[in-house]
């Protein structure tokens, strides 16, 4: 060949989900295996109005080049948004990305050498594994329970450059940091000198109360915070924000002038003309509201179905649920089964930075109705007391 | 600081243009520093029917997560549309980007590791330039005349990992290589083994006749090609291209799933709406029509204004004139000058990535009026005058 290729390149892989979703896109399949969010929540009129709107008043700026940092009124909402939430930040620190996927490749490269220590939740979210793994990072897993990690678990990362940490709804485990051990956590990263990358994409979408406030309330010179639109308006447009102490912003920024100049203008016009007058306020709660009813069909559909020696949080919001399979069961090696009887989900190996555990797996409830929940997770049932009990 | 920063970060600088246009951007200027295609030819109705079509046709794919490769009706659209430019490529081979700024960070993450050799043209594209530094490269610049980089001087860049170069109506020069120049140029890196990454934004800006083929055309194994709807349509979707050689291929798709999981869908089918039925084939020569105008207003004002001793190439499609001020003259430093008079350039030393000529400048031609163009580069002659000769 006739490119040689930089070392890092080897720590780049196919995405083990992609591979996946490839096998399971069978017509008919009831696939549990995606983590996109249902398009029956896009809000196509609002966007549709908006658009016109856009291209309407301002067209020229909206298709022009634009500031790396993004749209000023969208940064400012971000600011206002995050300030509901118990963050004081100023519209000076949000950067807008492309999705919050860009904001995990930034945070990245502003912050990883080949080699460094970066800590992770055990399991974590596999696009920030893939995010990371071109700066060579050396990754840690911090112990975790049903609450997130133990903070006491915290000391393997001492000298990381920061832990990586979903407090809401993680994906892919479903948990929810609870407010003591949001506390505890922060307190014991404060002490070792660990900064903290939080992700919240997951965070609005809450079942019957609000999350506690984000840990980079906690400690507002120590957090990266990530935030995004996929999950309450549309992925595609592919609109995300990080907002870092100020000192990191200048970099964070360079970094992301370098990447690709600016996040569409079109894009960060058209979702703030959907929200600037409170849009969310009335929208989001329908998606919480068909997520809930999905979810419970999904749990109901689990007691009814699993055999013994099954267990599965219930999460109390977000998309997914995680199920342990009895020991010894590996969920790679189940899953071309459940996909012969027309189902799919996602092993839970793929989730781990090491110590993967073969006999978990990821459901997402969000894109089936409750009908096709029932009957995919009768499916799994079925496969797993044929093939692995 | 509680956050340790990677020590590639010390190589990202904030982009020198950028800090000049925050000065010159004060009201009523005549700023020919800009980079800005002109708004004026974006294609607003046709943007606004298409979005229309879009929302109302597919708006749960336009809005839901897609694949990292792109649209696969775009990727067949530019399969088709290089071919029209003797460029036999498969829509595989067809990687969309998020602009092709993204398809530049996206080959340095493959392509560069710290202290790998990447050679450059002289000048050169600052935006490759910022993408290229966080991979730490050390840059190599080729010795190039009117016609570009020299094929005797690609020996300097014996063992690069690549040579970068613009062939056509380069940003900032705006030179445009000759068919027989491309010839040499590709014998002697095949030679040398020596693969080239050919950027290609400007090429359908031509004023008179198009330009040669692609360097790509000519070592279909050896070249990244990368391109963009920025010129021709709008820069502010985002939305650009990189083709590559089939073994380069999945790294680079993975690198951009892992840069941002994928460019924005709506944009992309946007965008294909918009050209799938021929639309740049009427679009594209109103904008050619209008540049060659104010190429022929800037070439007049500067014949009829500029004093001895300076050197101007006559650009034969795209947006730039490149400047040589007398021997001595710093540009930099006449800047504030010509400012004060109320017009704006970019030094030239920026666009260096070693040796840079002081005594060089670029004017954009492309956003101001013909009258304002005479009146700019008269006040340019003037400042220059009173204050560098």
């Amino acid at each position: 060949m006739t490119f040689q290729q930089a070392r890092r390149a080897a720590r780049m892989n196919p995405s083990i989900i992609r591979e996946i979703l490839k096998v399971t896109e069978r017509p008919g399949i009831i696939s549990l295996a995606g983590g996109l969010p249902s398009p029956d929540t896009f809000p196509v009129e609002a966007m549709r109005d908006a658009a016109e709107r856009v291209l309407r008043d301002s067209p020229r700026e909206a298709l022009q080049y634009a500031a790396s940092e993004g749209y000023g009124p969208l940064r400012e909402w971000v600011a206002g948004h995050l300030a509901g939430q118990g963050q004081r930040v100023e519209a000076s620190q949000v950067l807008i990305t492309t999705g919050s996927q860009q904001g995990l490749d930034l945070v990245g490269k502003v912050l990883i050498d080949a080699g460094s220590r970066v800590a992770v939740e055990s399991p974590t979210y596999l696009g920030a594994l893939q995010a990371f793994a071109p700066y060579e990072p050396e990754l840690v897993s911090v112990a975790c329970d049903d609450d997130g990690p133990l903070p006491e678990g915290l000391d393997v990362a001492r000298g990381a450059r920061f832990l990586y940490a979903l407090p809401n709804f993680q994906n892919p485990s479903g948990r929810c940091m609870s407010e003591a051990r949001r506390a505890a956590l922060v307190e014991r990263a404060l002490a070792l000198g660990l900064p903290l990358v939080e992700d919240n994409p997951y965070g609005d979408l809450w079942f019957d109360v609000a999350p506690p406030a984000p840990l980079a309330s906690r400690w507002s010179d120590g957090v990266v915070y990530l935030g995004s639109f996929s999950k309450v308006l549309a992925p595609g447009l592919r609109l995300g924000y990080v907002v870092a102490p100020k000192p990191l912003c200048p970099k964070l920024l360079q970094a992301k002038q370098a990447a690709d100049l600016h996040t569409p203008s079109f894009n960060q016009r058209l979702v703030h003309e959907v929200i600037r007058d409170g849009f969310l306020q009335t929208h989001v709660p329908t998606i919480r509201q068909r997520y809930r009813a999905q979810r419970d069909a999904m749990r109901a559909a689990l007691e009814r179905h699993m055999p013994p020696g099954c267990h599965w949080n219930v999460p109390s919001g977000g998309m997914f649920f995680w199920l342990e399979l009895p020991e010894g069961v590996d969920a790679m090696q189940l899953l071309p089964h459940a996909v012969e009887r027309g189902m799919a989900f996602v092993p839970g190996a793929a989730f781990y930075a090491d110590h993967p555990k073969p006999n978990t797996l990821r459901l997402s409830f969000v894109t089936v109705s409750p009908e096709r929940i029932e009957q995919g997770i009768a499916m799994l049932a079925q496969a797993l007391k044929e093939n692995a009990l």
